[in-house]
């Protein structure tokens, strides 16, 4: 089976424009990579990344903000068959691609699941049918594993139901796997609770948040995330 | 092992007043009850509901909103052995008040889990560690089940890094429980997206806002629900 991570190298996470400067944005989405990264090494399989720019994982991501330390999680990634091919298609086109060069199963999985552990996704890479879908918050998709020659992704609007739809079209079997871990997308501001409850202290996502002065804040409803004004000098 | 569902009666589910009455809110939350007292009865308990005020399954909870037929089902659910106790304590003393009196496993189940699953909820209610915590999207605890004596809950805050911290301090073994049927609470409007995308048909709680006339619609990032007009006389 192929394990193929679509990672959107130039402006990620838009959407954390509120809360996050550019170069921390792209810093965050690294770090989140590579903990998605690490847990598919972790299960055993060797992942692609497929990546809208270069990427270098040997100068640990030439990234500008050194509040995080990637290089070294990088080299070893690169040690470990973790290998970057740049795809500048949309995502939709370029995972379709990705099951028309082969006839081995392929798992695709985002590079934004700052919660994935091995275990949640050992679970989505051993079922056995034709179509397994890790739905993810809001009606999307997070992970799939494809196994049919003729299922191909969309994943503009609800993509979750358009993926159970195109499976009955084509005939394919469908499993939806029940994971919190592979449905929680860290997309919006109000999402950086997560990794903050859930993520594990060695993880490089919630380490970088913390490190950036974010921490838990206890509201009438849900817990929210605060900022706090951190000494960025030291 | 008693299963209880702590349940607000009165003004529920308040963080939804932008897009629903208050007469609906009533009616939704009695609707996602009911859902989720359906889901416990498939696994084979017979849950206890904990309201907050008197609620009578036998009379279809006394709604006045039509657009849903609860009556039906709530007599089913008395057949079936559910109980109404009333308990005016803030949830945490109600809840810890029930593990205080019985020697029993007891499981408790937060009535806005519009997605449970039996499946789900018999992958939590198997579990044989001394607490087992379903957590919920920000921070909070959806589901447990404890079989400890001294342990207690405490709902305020981020209470599922509560109850693991409660379930260290008094030397209970603890598992977590990974899933995004029983991690999906419904407070906020954008949460009703997954009712709606992921809540099978025969559910009251999807049934009763398709109804009220959400639909599904895409956006730039997740897709989100909005309500159109529909002619209620009718």
């Amino acid at each position: 089976m192929q394990v193929v991570v679509p990672f959107a190298a130039e402006s990620p996470k838009t959407r954390l424009e509120s809360v996050l400067s550019p170069e921390e944005r792209a810093t965050f989405a690294r770090a989140m990579l590579v903990d998605v990264l690490e847990a598919i090494i972790e299960t055993g399989y060797e992942p692609t990344v497929a990546s809208t720019a270069p990427l270098s994982l040997e100068s640990g991501f030439d990234l500008a903000d050194d509040t995080v330390d990637l290089d070294s999680s990088a080299a070893t990634l690169s040690d470990a068959g973790v290998a970057v091919e740049v795809d500048d298609r949309p995502l939709t086109d370029a995972v379709n691609a990705r099951f028309e060069a082969t006839e081995e199963p392929v798992a695709v999985v985002m590079a934004d699941l700052a919660l994935a552990t091995p275990e949640a996704l050992e679970d989505l890479f051993a079922r056995t049918a034709d179509v397994a879908v890790a739905p993810g918050l809001g009606g999307g998709t997070n992970a799939l594993v494809v196994s049919h020659p003729e299922f191909r992704v969309d994943y503009h609007g609800a993509s979750y139901l358009d993926h159970c739809r195109i499976a009955r079209e084509v005939g394919a079997s469908l499993e939806t796997v029940d994971s919190f871990r592979l449905a929680t997308d860290i997309d919006e501001p109000a999402d950086l609770v997560e990794p903050l409850v859930h993520g594990s202290e060695h993880k490089h996502a919630p380490s970088y948040l913390r490190d950036l002065g974010f921490e838990l804040e206890t509201t009438d409803g849900r817990v929210d995330v605060a900022r706090t004004a951190r000494d960025r000098s030291k």
